[in-house]
């Protein structure tokens, strides 16, 4: 397992070019200072983005890369081309949360947070300036020099290499706590889709119970939205395109009611009826049959990025105050608020745990949108450093 | 003077076919119930809407009609004809805030909040359904059964007719307290733009003072918002396409700062600065320039109705959690807030006084923007009633 004077070698499956096929790749961990933990990776979630980042579609990628993040956050080189002179000294990059809960096997001699032998959630993000305002207001996700979790350079120069891994360095700052008696590949989606929702609905003042929510879109962030916003004791509607999802939404994720966006008189006869809408699809669409489902002062939270300007007139947000935002991932802080929630109130995600070596058929499923609604890989299981 | 018991006629100056030419026309009115509060005219202001209204450039003009209106709400049945099949049950109609002040000649039996010879305004709305949660909330404004001030039907079945009239009979819900020592003249642009900046940075909790804000557009709207914005301690930046108004913001209207969006280093510099943004351009311009010189949670306010759809890249919202929301005039109890605080602020509008018979020519002066910053008609001195 190594010490903390040595550097250590771990083994993860890499895309090597943008082809995107993953094989073995065996690379050289940082040496753990004293703010580091070492963690021995037990799962890992799989999502969109990585399957975006390893074939090359944002531009960015630097191989051998070990992904292992979550979400859709693709193209987005392509849209800000385009705005690129005003983001030059923003340093933003586009990925997110990753899903790897680990187990600490060694820490730091300034480490306070964590023990050996303990569960651990690794995010997005294992870096950030720690002196911005986001970053003093303990929202580092939004902080413009954060360092991603891999495809990024850390701050002793070396990339950053995902939780497709048999283990990882992490700043204890950027690890979270696990509660106890959570399964580790129940909390994996929790990580990057659980605290994607949890963050916007605590953030907007969304938490109390009795509001009326909407989910629009049903996939990995779209069915932990239902869950964690029943949790919270809202009437939830998913908001579908067709009524293919219909029971699957009422009967297996617990909505209660489902909402065809392409009936006319479903969507006439629910206007100004939600308080907030989570809106996770991530390709183009109209947002004012959405917007006229909001009440007074409704929130319209965008957690999807589209390669195309979304677009509205702008009474439909003058006329009863509505808002239109969005949300990135979460902080740290609310990650283990989320995690500790989940706990609470039995919140659990839909997944389908494969091995290491099944990952390219994962994600040739998940570009087909094949998986009900999440892939997690059983790392540990896999035995990739032995 | 008539009584409460008999009909009593006025004389305002109406539009009587699109050609939008005003000339005198008298008319009759209600008679006085015991809610209602019959007021003389002592000014009113002029806006665009009125513009729009008396040329029927909405198609829902009825003559003979007495303007007495606001703010730029044009086009807007057009926008809303794609979106009617959601609208057609909530009553949408699209104008604004009269800018009349009056005093107080005769009161209903059940009328306390006034007596004969105070100064009194009247807003764009004259009633509302009372029941709903908008209404419950008092925030009427948002009433989807509001009844406006002209060109729309009173409960009793009659037109209503605006303030360029000599007298006016309304419920006294829709009829604010002018506090002592304002000037008519002047309290007349705060009744539609002073409220329509005051109710935004109100609601979205952005009257502290340290505050950065943007005034996007500098017409009558801009013009107030500058000054309340100075009014509660911002610190305020004038944003325009050319650098034109640089010398008037600075120098008269006293703005902190001027940006030219067309510069593209000087919105560098400017990105990641602003709390907020309020957005009065009425014609359809790109959002992400403005998006960009936000800060985390930085508010862009959108006032003005526009007949292109806006456009956005959800990024731009989603990295620094950004919203994109509007508000629309104001309710009666913010309106009556915002004259106290103009009143303590010492807050004044820039305005031109007008005689009724200069109408027209103010009306084909404020089509070409000829006027700083706007027109208040002097509606008792024109003596139409006699």
């Amino acid at each position: 397992m190594g010490s903390l004077e040595a550097e250590r070698k771990t083994t993860g499956w890499a895309a090597s070019d943008p082809s995107g096929v993953l094989s073995p790749h065996t690379y050289t961990l940082r040496n753990t200072g004293p703010e580091d933990v070492f963690i021995k990776v037990i799962c890992c979630g799989i999502c969109h983005t990585d399957i975006h980042q390893i074939k090359n579609d944002l531009g960015m990628s630097k191989y051998p890369m070990v992904p292992g993040y979550n979400y859709t956050y693709f193209s987005l080189r392509f849209f800000l081309l385009g705005y690129s002179r005003l983001y030059e000294n923003q340093h933003i990059h586009i990925r997110d949360w990753h899903e790897v809960v680990g187990e600490v096997v060694e820490v730091g001699s300034s480490v306070t947070k964590f023990t050996a032998g303990e569960y651990v959630g690794v995010g997005a993000i294992v870096g950030c300036c720690k002196d911005c305002r986001p970053c003093k207001a303990d929202v580092e996700q939004y902080c413009n020099k954060k360092i991603w979790s891999y495809n990024d350079v850390y701050t002793d120069g070396k990339p950053t290499q995902g939780g497709f891994a048999g283990s990882m360095v992490v700043d204890q700052k950027f690890v979270v706590k696990i509660p106890e008696g959570m399964a580790a590949e129940q909390v994996a989606p929790l990580l990057c889709a659980g605290v994607t929702v949890y963050s916007p609905l605590n953030h907007f003042g969304l938490k109390q119970s009795g509001l009326r929510g909407g989910i629009l879109g049903l996939g990995g962030v779209g069915h932990m939205g239902v869950k964690i916003a029943k949790a919270m004791g809202h009437h939830v509607t998913v908001i579908s395109s067709s009524d293919k999802k219909k029971e699957e939404a009422l009967e297996h994720i617990g909505a209660d009611e489902y909402l065809v966006s392409s009936d006319a008189t479903q969507m006439q006869e629910a206007a100004d009826s939600l308080d907030y809408i989570i809106d996770t699809v991530p390709v183009f669409h109209p947002l004012e049959p959405y917007l006229s489902l909001l009440k007074l002062d409704g929130k319209l939270i965008l957690l999807g990025v589209i390669n195309t300007p979304m677009q509205f007139i702008t009474p439909m947000v003058m006329l009863g105050r509505k808002t239109i935002t969005g949300s990135f991932i979460g902080s740290i802080k609310e990650t283990e608020e989320m995690l500790e929630f989940c706990e609470e109130k039995g919140v659990t995600s839909m997944i389908e745990v494969v091995k290491m070596d099944y990952i390219n058929t994962a994600f040739e499923r998940l570009e087909k949108n094949d998986v009900r609604y999440r892939f997690v890989v059983d790392v540990a299981g896999s035995k990739l450093d032995q």
